[in-house]
């Protein structure tokens, strides 16, 4: 296999090529530029399907035929209100938190309020599964607008979609239907990922036979790391930072001088290139011309142009959507919080099939320490 | 080695044996039973130390002399006390809801409250550990009590250590000494035990960059499955099943022949004896006598011998910790909260070591599922 562009060094990567189990889920990096789920090539998946599809396929098993995603669409659509406890939770969570800690706070609570029936089963937690595609909007973007603006939002939209629902939140009017079926495409591509680090958290959380809420949880801290889901908010960061295509390359070239990572490209996984690159590109291109902000995307190409000159990187899911969500009028600090909703998809599809594999997790570590040695009495030991 | 009695069948587990990472602070399970922390044997630990010093031991990396371990017991005796939000969540947590729903809903309340400084460096991440081994107790008990009672208890008590913390807010006065070192001993025995299930979800989520809180989330959670931290309460309810030690062997007998798993015996990294039995089954004998409940002792030990002469199994840690917990006026409900107060110390342990490492835990997977497929259009599916 030819692999024209340098990954990251694998060094930085514990367990990297090392199998933690069996998955029918996904395949990632295959030729090393492929992303299946289920066997369906993602780009058939984002252009011939809708979120919701996808997330039955993911947590159900298999693409919904008319009726079943009917059925699904209204079910979804009927979860999206909260319970009065979690409610009363989020109104006491600090303006100042971080949206991570906030949505991994409501999903905790919803837990508490409304906890999975059959731990053990499969019905229980997809149940929670589906229901927290409706109220992963909800949580956040109450919480969003009551700690900012002290606004009690209705988090029952009638939204034809879980997009929807999430920009008619956001905006408090319905949006417009590009900007959903943009925004719609960019949940597919982010929905599932493999044994990335937090789906693998979240496995290893249903490992030992817990509950869905309590790997989902799991998957929202590991996904709040800025070496995982925050480099879409990063990535926006970088872009931001110029008013022209020109300047940006200036300064990114320097800053590859002095050896600074640029977040945004290159993967652990893929080799060659990010297969769901191409569709956010577009989806980012369209956005911003649309928008009026044809410069926003010149950047972010330029960018990408010197990435892979200079160093032979091409970008991630991560480089293109960061202007695509911002010319959906979504602020910066909610990337990460999305891609959990789109991932949430993935990870209830791990834990259901991890708790059904009947095996804990539990690897071994290299000691390094010191060797034996007896307590000291507390009189001889020095600070 | 000998392995004179059968370990658990090792294909229940996932990544048995294999190497996730590099650690100074634990080996486990060395010659089949041994045990340290960071060198120490782990019957040292409990005999000649309190959990106050094996905790400094774990997040700060080596036993405090006398002036040190005053600091820290003053500096954990300031922490009791929960920030107000904290406890507007808490008294909305349902009484129905789970006691490990609502300790995880409360660490990620306190998260949100009260956030990591510094979430790249570790003394943030060292003071939020500190602070955890105080507000845990507080958390727990506040909103048992609460829950239960509907009383608002002061979580600021001027108990000299966790253990007479904790027992102090149960109760709702200051505990026997003996009563204090019992649960002392225990907690020392439960702080710590390498890549088990929940410190490898709490080091997968830490390994992203994640903050403190987040991991330890991820730790609760991994702790609340009944194939983890769950097997106390459960052998609490086996050992109360019985009247007598004779009622006991029969009915065990009789399971054993259904081929019944007994809960609370062998251990997968254990292939000799759990070097931490002896311990707490001295402390459950002590306090069986003293609290006037002998039969209750001698029902555990009599199923602890119909386990070795029937199955060759040797009794684990949680085996004598459930009678233990019992005289001491526990809940059962309460035991695997009570594991998490303790193991705290030796996540934070290891969160603190995984980002030091700078590795993010990424493994891969199997695939077993569809070779590539067509997305059929929506009208071809099959429900």
């Amino acid at each position: 296999m030819e692999a024209p562009s340098s990954p990251p060094p694998k060094k930085s990567v514990s367990l990297s090529g090392i199998i933690a189990g069996e998955t029918a889920i996904c395949t990632v990096g295959r030729n090393g530029d492929n992303l299946h789920y289920r066997g369906y090539p993602i780009l058939e998946l984002a252009q011939g399907c809708a979120f919701e599809e996808v997330a039955y396929l993911l947590i159900h098993g298999r693409l919904p035929d008319e009726a079943a995603l009917a059925q699904y669409r209204q079910q979804l659509g009927e979860s999206r209100g909260l319970p009065r406890e979690v409610i009363t939770a989020l109104e006491h969570i600090p303006a100042a938190t971080h949206p991570m800690d906030a949505l991994r706070s409501g999903v905790s609570a919803l837990g508490c309020v409304l906890p999975e029936k059959d731990e053990h089963g499969t019905a229980g937690a997809r149940d929670i599964a589906d229901r927290l595609l409706s109220a992963l909007p909800s949580l956040l973007l109450y919480w969003y607008h009551f700690s900012r603006h002290g606004r009690r939002i209705d988090t029952a939209t009638n939204a034809s979609s879980v997009a929807a629902h999430f920009l008619h939140l956001l905006r408090g009017q319905p949006a417009l239907p590009e900007h959903i079926r943009a925004l719609d495409q960019s949940l597919i591509l982010y929905a599932e990922h493999e044994f990335n680090a937090s789906t693998f958290a979240n496995r290893v959380v249903a490992s030992t036979g817990a509950d869905l809420y309590s790997a989902v949880c799991a998957g929202i801290g590991a996904l709040k790391g800025p070496k995982h889901g925050g480099a879409n908010e990063v990535a926006m960061d970088i872009i931001a930072r110029y008013d022209t295509a020109d300047e940006a390359e200036t300064d990114i070239v320097h800053r590859l001088n002095q050896h600074e990572v640029v977040i945004g490209f290159g993967h652990p996984v893929y080799t060659r290139a990010d297969p769901r690159s191409p569709i956010i590109k577009s989806i980012a291109q369209r956005l911003c011309q649309s928008g009026g902000n044809p410069r926003l995307f010149d950047i972010a190409e330029r960018i990408e142009s010197v990435m892979q000159r200079d160093k032979a990187l091409f970008p991630n899911l991560d480089w293109y959507a960061a202007p695509a969500y911002h010319m959906l009028g979504i602020p910066t600090e909610l990337f990460t919080p999305l891609f959990v909703i789109a991932r949430c998809a993935g990870w209830a599809a791990h834990a259901i099939e991890q708790r059904g594999s009947g095996k804990i997790i539990r690897p071994t570590a290299v000691y390094t320490g010191p060797d034996e040695r007896r307590v000291p009495a507390i009189e001889e030991r020095s600070a």
